[in-house]
Parts: C-alpha cells; structure tokens; sequence
C-alpha cells in the first residue's frame, strides 16, 4: 500500500472485446499497443495475403489501409450501416465508405461477426450469419471504452458518459484524487454536456492542465470540439463541433448544409474534389459543427471550423472571415466560406434540408 | 456621355511602372493580363534560357517559380533587403528568401534596377549599379497601385491608403456611387484603419457586397486581416492580421513568439519542417497577426489564426483550441497551439523577444 498527498487516476482506455467465440485465436489482434502494431506488421509482410478488420471507426479504417498498402486483400466488415458511424453524420459515412471501397478495401456492412473460425488452432476467418470471410489476420477495432473499473470500485464518481467525472481542474469529486486522459470526461464545448473521447489531444491536454494544478499551478481545461482527423491514403476525412445527429440528441434547432468544391482552385493541377457539411442554429445562426472530406489539403480545413466553433462564430462570420487564397490552395472563396454561407442561408429559412453542390 | 441612377466604380489597380530606361523594351513584361501570362509562357518554352524577375512581392516569387519549373535560369532582383519585404517581417522574409535560394533560383538584394540593356532593340540585360545581369526576358514585378485617376478626378474622395474611400456598405462619399475591389478601400479589422490590398478574396467579397447592395439587398463588409497565401514548388508562405512591423505601425504594445515545428508528426514519413511567428498584445494576449512557411500543409494553417483574429481570441484561447490531430497532419498539439502559447507567455511577462524553438 502506498500512501499518497495527491493522486492522479490517469488509467486511459481499454479495447472493447465482446464475448465472440475463438476471440482469442493466434491471428486475432487488437491495436493497443506497440506490440500489436510490431506483430501486425510481422504477418503483413511474413506471408498473410488477407486481413480483416472488424470494426469502421477511425482505428479500423487507419489499420485496413496499412495492410492495403503493404499488397493484403483486406476486408472492413461493421454492423453499421457504414463506416465512421459514430461520429459522421450517415450521408457523409456512406460517401466516405464509397470512397474507401474504389480504392480497393471491400466494406462489408450491417454484417456483425458471430464467430472467428479456426484451423490447426490459428484463425483462418470470420464467420456472419449468411457468409465466411477468408482470414489470415484478423484486427478487431471496436472502439475503447475508459478504463475506470479501479475507480469505480474506490467510490471516485464517474460521469453520464462514462468516464471519471471532473471538474476543469481535473479534480474529481474526491479530495485530492484527479484524473484526466482517455479514462476521465471532458466539457464539451457545444452541446454543454461531459463526453468521453479518446483522442491524443483531449489525453494531452487534460494530462497538461491536471499536471500544472499537481504542480501547484493554476490550469482550466477549456473543454473540447470533438475535432477528429484521419485519412485512407490520400484520401482525409475530418470532422469537429456535432454531427447532425449529435445536435438532435443535444436538443439543438438545428440546419445543416452541404456543398461540393475542390482543395484547390478548380482548374489547378492536382486538384482534389471535397464535400463539407456544416451545421448551425435555427435562429441564432451560431455554428454547431461541421464534417469534411476530400483529397490532400481538405481535412486540415476543419482547423478552422474548429477556431470559429471555439469563439461561437455565427454561418456569416464564418462566411465572410478573411480565408487565405491563392491558386494552388483555394478558389478565391475557400470551401469553408462556401459551406458557412450555405448554412447561414439555411438557418435563417425554413428551407427543407437537401444536400446541395 | 451615359447617365445612371447608382454608378460602380471598380477599374481595379494597376501595375507601377517606374521610369527605368528601356522599361518599353520587348522581352520586358508586366504580370497583369492573361496575354502578358500567354506571351510569357511562349517565350519560356521557345528559347528564353535566363529570365530575371523584378520585385520579390507575391508575383515576383510566383512568376520566378514558373520560369524556374520551365527549366529557366532565374533571378529575382529586389531593392528590398529580402523578399516579402512589404508583406512579412524581415526575420521571416530572410528565411524565406534563403529556402528560394535553396531551390536554385538566385535572389540579388538590395539592388536598384537603373536600366534594361538592349541589343538589336531587345532586351538583354538588367542594369543595376555594380553589376550588369544577363536577361532573355525581363518581368516587372514591382506591385500595383489602385487605379483612381479617374475617381480622383471626378471628386470621389480617397483615403489614406490611396484607394477610394467607402463604408462598409461600399459607398463612396458620392450619393449613387459605389466603389469595390481593388480600386477600393477596405477596413483592417485588427488596426482599425482602412488599408488597400489588392488580393482576390478582398475583390470578390468586396464585389459581392456592392452587387448586393446595388441589387435592393442589405449586405455590409466586415472588413479584412490582410490574409494571403502563395508558394515557391513545394514551400508554402502565408502571414495573417498585423506582423510586428505593422503592429508597431498601428500603435500597439505587442510581442512576437517565433516556433519551428513540422507539417506532420516529426517521425511521419513526408514531414517537413515548418515555422510560425505570432504576435500578440501584451497585457490583453490579444492576437494581431501571423507568419508562416514550411512544406505541404503549413501554409493553410494560416486560416487557423485567421479564424482567431477574426473573433478577436486571446493567444490562450487558441494555445489550447481543440485542432484536429492525428500523425499524418500535425504532431499532438498543432503547431498553430504551440505559436499561441509562446506568443501568450510573452504576452504575460516582460521577457525580451528572441526566436525559440
């Protein structure tokens, strides 16, 4: 037993493992640790030929295309509908997997994975209720939940999300214990509600603040976006502030709008096509969120959304704000002044939704 | 003679030209018209080996790129002591001029232009003071000024910064007469005085705002930051709001952080080196402004700060912004976090201004 003035509960998250039979197969992997990645690798190019993820989150897509990459057949099956199903809006997940599909990474969706089967004990697939899906490796990428079992049982208060609850100093309910990392809640900014991300930046921040208050400094934690981004091979994906859906649940008003431009002015070479959706309050106009993807130079744009959700800029803030342009960067107005217009006018009408170009 | 109930006047800018001996030479170019750009590109790929651009401006370093991408020898010649002198703070136009040169294309400055040389009534040469330099074509690009002879003229009122003078609503002084892009005034948001930038964003929005107004509508102009973006081959450069120069003009008490960083996390293959410089009130931490360059993806980070100084956000309020991170694009905190917390602990203290890492 170790005595201790303050405590930092700083356990982060854990893999979601569901009770699926043959789980625990030589060939079934999870990617927590450098050791998984080490050992993923090691099949990749020791001879695997097809891999598996299972699993359409940021994690399962970022691991299908390291094994597409190194020349695998490789298979995303989820029991979503889509992928990124948990945080982009369905319109835009079902684009996205479209897009992930051309590039030669089957998707296999609304399937859920009932079994790994087996031979000479190591796993040679993936069983659903209709088909069997030829494995040589199979990742299981289901998400993480905070890893607060200890805390629990200590008595440390958790939030409705699931975390260990906090304040902005990272102080938990009990005197003199603090957390912070994948395991503790964070504010969210827009909806006013604690979430649980597991997100290096959230991790890092939250780590700071509750370091300089141990310290004895004087740290506040101002809360997050929920500002993601990943890509599959050129291809970047972004998103910050709510989805639709998460507005709705978040009991907003809400109008959302979605335009199709270019990273770059249209006629430059190498210009990519992208779509952002963005989505602002009935009424006040203020923006609640947006999501993005497209082709180099299209995700980091979300930086920006991110910035004007971070001050509460309202569609036409956003929608005349002095954006850089030039040629090879933007069309004269950028994408996110286009979709910020775009929105404004939707959020001053009773316009029905309808995606727009 | 035509009548009208509301007049626009937009007749743009033009290029300066000074009075240097031989400037009607043919070989010698402005960069202005699409014909200016056709006869160029003719001449570039019909023989020309040496092209020697004058002014290290936006269109100087643009224009030498292409000659450059053709397989010209280039020389850009500035009386300035470096590039982007008028758009960047010395500090950072050095660096700047030093990666161009880098790249092959060979920067002379501190050099006045005092005559073109001809042979066979063509030009061949540029002439400066101590030395004579080889030119098969000769571009000048020295700026351009606002074209308001005409408004001048007619009693339109200009103002200080020499472009007609217009309120938010793009009217002139003159009842009927409207005035917008780059023959016009625009007011910078962060100094608060009206400046005359002859960008493409500014123009466009600009434009819009009159053609609205003109048509019945109700649309004002919110102003500008001077935001601006170009590139040289893969080096980006873009600068926001006031730099210390501009700051100092303006009459603020301010500091400047300077921080290099990278476009990717450090160990992400692609990851290029990339600098930032902000500038902050002192006492408030308001920001005023920022300065960027790197490789692929520094240089739309600027719309980051651009977001931020247009909501008038504190250097703390963006040192922990929720940006979007994952190795591909940024290395936990963005380098844009990282700029705002130096430029806010000086902002804080009394500390002397020196470049950090």
């Amino acid at each position: 037993v170790l005595g201790y003035d303050d405590l930092l509960y700083a356990t982060g998250a854990q893999a979601i493992r569901p009770p699926i039979e043959g789980i625990d197969l030589p060939g079934v992997y999870e990617l927590r640790t450098l050791d998984d990645a080490l050992a993923l690798r090691d099949l990749a190019v020791g001879g695997a030929t097809k891999a598996v993820v299972v699993g359409g989150g940021y994690i399962g897509l970022e691991v299908a295309e390291a094994f597409h990459t190194r020349g695998l057949e490789t298979t995303v099956v989820t029991m979503m509908p889509t992928v990124l199903e948990r945080t982009f809006d369905p319109d835009m997940g079902a684009k996205i997997g479209d897009r992930v599909e051309e590039m030669g990474i089957e998707l296999i969706t609304e399937h859920e994975v009932e079994c790994l089967e087996s031979r000479d004990g190591r796993v040679v697939g993936v069983g659903c209720a209709d088909q069997s899906i030829r494995a040589d490796i199979v990742v299981l990428a289901l998400g993480s939940r905070p890893a607060t079992r200890l805390a629990a049982d200590a008595g440390i208060p958790l939030g409705a999300s699931g975390g260990v609850s906090v304040d902005q100093r990272q102080r938990t309910a009990i005197d003199g214990v603090w957390s912070a990392g994948d395991c503790a809640d964070a504010l969210h900014r827009i909806s006013g509600e604690p979430v649980n991300l597991h997100l290096g930046t959230v991790a890092n921040k939250t780590g700071r603040v509750a370091g300089i208050n141990l310290g004895g400094g004087a740290a506040s934690f101002p809360g997050v976006l929920g500002t993601a981004i990943t890509k599959v091979h050129d291809f970047e994906i972004a998103r910050t502030g709510l989805t639709e859906f998460e507005a709705h649940a978040a009991g907003f008003d809400f109008v959302a709008a979605e335009v199709g431009s270019s990273t770059s002015a249209h006629y430059w070479p190498g210009s990519s096509p992208m779509r952002i959706k963005m989505v602002a309050e009935r009424g006040t106009r203020r923006l609640l969120g947006a999501q993005i993807f497209g082709g180099p130079g299209a995700g980091k744009r979300i930086d920006t959304v991110a910035a004007a959700l971070w001050s509460e800029m309202t569609a036409d803030d956003l929608a005349m704000a002095d954006l850089a342009y030039s040629p090879p960067f933007s069309g004269v107005w950028d994408p996110v002044n286009i979709a910020a217009r775009k929105v404004g006018e939707r959020a001053s009408s009773n316009q029905q939704l309808a995606p727009s170009q």
